[in-house]
């Protein structure tokens, strides 16, 4: 195996997963090397079914993993409230650390977390995969062009699906003791993450949550928004939801520009996302139409965006291994700027819609 | 003359008139009958221009329109701080109304000249004209079908546009004395239309101003937000600004449905029209994509949706003229409803940004 293929053990067989080792098999510098559950039975079962190769390690339970020599990288799809724990154990164990979002429970956590990474010296990447899009890189040199988007005004996302009553009852994401924080967790994240991006990842000066919130009988968000505001009089807003019809909106509007595009997380397709700009738009005479109108931009890809996300991850890691660089930073600091203004949301919601200044 | 052709009086050659004019050329069942500014050289162009009939009527004042027996109907284009005065003579002289937006600075104004209108036993509209496309009937549909979009949960809308140095400067827009609303007036107005439209017309329960918003030296507002929220949960944004690039987005999101639209207020071309909807929106096996995809559905008018706001405004005062019919009730009250929320972003940015309930 060449030294520059980063070796994967996988914690807990969770759906997510499957989608991870399929990245895995796909992005060409990494390979599934070890899973772990508390079941062997389920992890025989997961191996099996997600294309590891059969001299992969079945283990039946997660420190088996961390203590195989052999495991450059360790992916943790655990509930987010068992992420302190294990992925203080991966860096600890020094495995690099793919760490599903949310990271963890708060900013405390995740603090915990990237200090373990950064004291053992491994690189952390959480798995917000559209960052890792070619066309999230388009998008982004058109929000960066002066002459095309001039000064960024105003950003509103929108998250939301649909869950079913199974979900809404059983799913890990509603449930108090494991992925505590619900709705905002698991879709804000994004809406967050969304906006950050548009702002270059310029923290906000202040957070305050939108009204009517909604929570599970166990107090776990499943409903909320909130708008941001910057210093230099930027604002954004977004809303986040799992009782609403799936939505993924990101709207970026600028002095010059504007940027629409409805599948930021997921794209429509896996192999061709576009999206829409629009530059100096104006009116026609007499205001009967716009003149020009906005445009659409196509940004193909070979292999997929959860794929180009460990095939990034699998170029650090290896270049740490191989060449004794140093972790990236840009990673774990889209992390923390990301739980600072999810934890602002929540801090507002709980202090009655109360203005909340982000202190980085 | 046919006695169903409502003959119209206009009363100054506001830019907007000229579209207008258009519009009820356009519009078979109106014609243009008189035209009166204070300059009747201003007056004699503006016929000259806009396709008034040799016969159309030229006065040297406003007064004097409102005089002529033979004037069915008068369209107010002034600057809204005089909306008051010559709405309300409109009325006492039993014209019929059409009001440019915003009808008035405030809910009391705006009910003032509503009851003069129902005094007197006349018509009023307000100038929105997207209300009158047929691409708004086919949203409303959609919204309206439990099976297709279900319960409304969150609209956003954005209505911004980039004002130059002059119109910063020298616009009527953005002076106190005459529409003393700027943005939230000129742009707002649609943003707060489209989100009350999106809610069959609800009213929220509450209205909280967004931070940030932006005054010129004079004290007009030039971009501003508002989130609100409804007793059942519903909730709602909007932006608003003379600051930003040209943008004009809808996105309503129901329990099964979404609606997105880029240019509700002004389609992109005069004929053709489209919108976005999904239902039931889902992902693909291991979330690699969506199924179904939203779809895009394109409505054609014959004639544009301004002339469409004529036609059916004349309809409705020949109706009154010739079969002695009772004014429609629904266009003052949807005119007063955006006014009260209007009222209560305004009210709320000047308190701090306090949450304003909403009292109709």
């Amino acid at each position: 195996m060449a030294n520059s293929t980063i070796r994967f053990g996988i914690l807990g067989c969770a759906d997510i997963a499957r989608k991870v080792s399929r990245a895995i098999l796909l992005s060409q510098n990494a390979t599934l090397y070890a899973v772990g559950s508390r079941s062997i039975e389920k992890a025989r079962k997961f191996a099996a079914e997600n294309g590891f190769p059969s001299t992969a390690k079945v283990y039946g339970s997660y420190e088996e993993v961390l203590d195989d020599p052999n495991v450059d990288a360790v992916y943790v799809p655990l509930p987010t409230s068992l992420h302190i724990k294990w992925a203080v154990l991966v860096a600890q164990k020094k495995k690099h650390l793919l760490c599903e979002k949310p990271v963890g429970l708060n900013v405390k956590e995740v603090d915990v977390i990237l200090e373990a990474c950064e004291s053992n010296g491994v690189q952390f990447m959480d798995g917000t995969m559209w960052m890792h899009h070619p066309r999230t890189a388009k998008m982004r040199e058109f929000l960066s062009d002066p002459q095309q988007f001039g000064e960024l005004k105003t950003v509103n996302t929108c998250f939301t699906f649909s869950a079913d009553q199974n979900f809404l009852e059983n799913d890990i994401r509603v449930k108090p003791d494991l992925d505590a924080l619900g709705a905002i967790g698991d879709v804000g994240w994004y809406c967050i993450r969304g906006i950050l991006w548009a702002a270059d990842f310029e923290l906000p000066k202040s957070v305050i949550a939108l009204r009517n919130p909604v929570f599970n009988k166990t107090g776990v968000i499943i409903s909320c928004g909130a708008s941001l505001s910057w210093e230099d009089g930027k604002v954004a807003s977004f809303h986040c939801s799992f009782l609403s019809n799936l939505t993924m909106d990101l709207t970026a509007v600028g002095t010059k520009g504007t940027l629409h595009i409805h599948d930021f997380v997921i794209p429509f397709e896996e192999k061709k996302a576009s999206f829409v700009s629009a530059v100096e738009s104006g009116f026609k005479e007499l205001v009967t139409g716009w003149e020009p109108e906005p445009s659409e931009h196509t940004v193909m890809t070979d292999i997929p965006q959860e794929a180009l996300m460990v095939k990034e991850f699998s170029r650090l890691v290896a270049s740490i291994k191989n060449e004794g660089s140093k972790p990236e930073k840009k990673w774990p600091t889209l992390s923390r700027k990301t739980t600072l203004v999810l934890d602002a949301v929540k801090t507002s919601i709980e202090k009655g819609f109360e203005a909340v200044e982000i202190i980085s």
